[in-house]
């Protein structure tokens, strides 16, 4: 598999990392996506997992003459639909920075292009991947909690000091779409439901100079089955903080409730007395999956239709909060 | 103070673990306050009080003929509105079960009441007196999280078996006054600002066969200041777990964290590194303080004006879940 690197602005890591899982492997080339974006990240990772790549001006340079098989797309925000619709109409596979696009109207056009392109796409949702999300994810499936009635999720951060993209709407696309797609991402995982409604507030106060970029935001969605998912998204986590991120879900059903927190996976049912700590299964790479899912070995924890249904569901929470008011799916 | 008990349905141990903190104090009578009403819990917790009171067939016989100086109301939910009411016109003071009231109108009649009676009233958020929450709002107080952005609110209980009352929407009101009031309640006290509107979802599902009591629901409020805050309610809580409820509260502000959690408060904050669990400050009793306020010795933790505005939000809360669309204060 040939592969292209487009931007150094996101998870690019995911990628480089599932090198060293993965068989005949061409890094085909690497390009900047957006404006003023430095490639140094994107280089020094693939130099340490032990791969060289030439270098392109920009991204549709690289996908039209470096001719990838796959383009894994880490730039601006803002940016990645156009890359991934250029690239899925030329045939090729996509690995994306979530979310897929930034505006409704760019995600329809990945969709329409992956519609027709017989390839395959996966947003970075990398989280999915890790012992506690995957541990949590099997009991669900395996019945542990009975039916979900409710989720709450929580993703908050250090804000630190981001720098230039992260300050406008257009390269940024806004916290819920950035911050808050990975807990989306969880809802629509974990239920296995399809997004009925959602009201969001976000807000741009104390955002400490860092222009259109919210500070804190809250999403109540509700689902198919009438389950209710509330998601909260804040840049408030102290400095002090004992870690960057403070992750959590909490998933109530019918006959439990388990909980990631602190990276550990905790279940309450009727199985034992008290709250179990449950055994945490081992980390997965994403690319790694996507790769195999590409040559036939294996599903891929990310769907195409997943990675455009939660990207959807951002895009309108992100709307919601804009308008004040209930948006349907 | 001559007091009045009326009902034996909600926690009008709150009112009788206060006695023995106060002095004077006559028990003037007791009696039902709804059809089909037990006062047996009420006689037996005033008993262990080492207190006696005649006995009234119904609450308002009990009002016009024992003319107690303070009335507990602990009835059916439903019913709490037309002694609060009746109570206030008649010049008494007023510590009542939340919610005040179950529909919007019966409220604005208690509210009016109050506007001219002259005396007090409190609704019973016994929890603002625990040592958790106590010690939690002295610290958002003492500035140690700066200023409040995000707020995340549960309240998850064990179903187990409700009687009568809890299935009918008349009697009961609902699980977003009932049981999310006091999460409803957390949010008013510790920002301080007012409720700008709300958009909620609640569902009846998988509730066991309890009519129309509703199994979980979730608030999305935007409060005064643009502070967001969630508020996430349910029965879910299985058999096996260690306690009954699982009351929490986060609260980001743009200096540290706060939450509690499991009765603890845990803060992170500029002053230390890491998570500081904070020592907890001992309880108070609600229904002594609401006493000694009217003696003119000291405040009470809950005050009139935020009783009616706690269950207002929470009757435009349940309101909005059950039409399905953003209700403005």
């Amino acid at each position: 598999v040939k592969i292209g690197l487009i931007g150094s602005t996101g998870h690019v890591s995911i990628a480089t990392g599932g090198l060293r899982e993965l068989q005949g492997i061409e890094v085909a080339g690497m390009a900047p996506g957006s404006a003023g974006e430095s490639m140094e990240k994107a280089a020094q990772l693939l130099d340490k997992a032990g791969f060289s790549a030439p270098r392109y001006d920009d991204g549709l340079r690289l996908i039209q003459e470096a001719k990838p098989d796959l383009v894994v797309i880490a730039c601006h925000f803002g940016d990645h639909a156009r890359y991934a619709e250029e690239a899925l109409r030329r045939g090729m596979h996509v690995f994306v920075e979530k979310p897929v696009a930034t505006t409704l109207a760019d995600l329809e056009k990945v969709r329409l292009a992956y519609d027709t392109a017989g390839t395959r796409l996966a947003a970075m949702f990398g989280s999915r991947t890790t012992p506690a999300f995957r541990t949590a994810y099997q009991a669900v499936r395996q019945g542990k909690i009975g039916r979900i009635r409710l989720v709450q999720a929580q993703k908050s951060y250090r804000l630190g000091i981001r720098k230039a993209p992260y300050l406008s709407r257009d390269t940024y696309g806004g916290t819920i779409p950035w911050v808050g797609s990975h807990a989306i991402d969880w809802v629509l995982w974990f239920t296995g439901e399809r997004f009925r409604s959602v009201y969001a507030t976000h807000s741009r106060e104390e955002n400490r100079g860092h222009g259109d970029l919210e500070m804190s935001a809250q999403c109540q969605f509700v689902m198919t089955g009438g389950i209710a998912a509330s998601v909260s998204v804040d840049y408030l986590r102290p400095e002090s903080a004992p870690t960057h991120g403070d992750d959590r879900i909490r998933i109530a059903g019918t006959e439990g409730v388990l909980e990631i927190r602190d990276q550990e996976v905790l279940l309450i049912n009727g199985e034992a007395s008290g709250i179990q700590k449950l055994k945490l299964l081992e980390s997965r790479n994403l690319f790694a999956e996507f790769v195999h899912s590409i040559e036939g070995r294996g599903e891929c924890t990310v769907s195409a239709e997943e990675s455009f249904l939660c990207t959807e569901a951002c895009l309108k929470a992100r709307q919601s909060a804009d308008e004040s008011r209930v948006v349907l799916f």
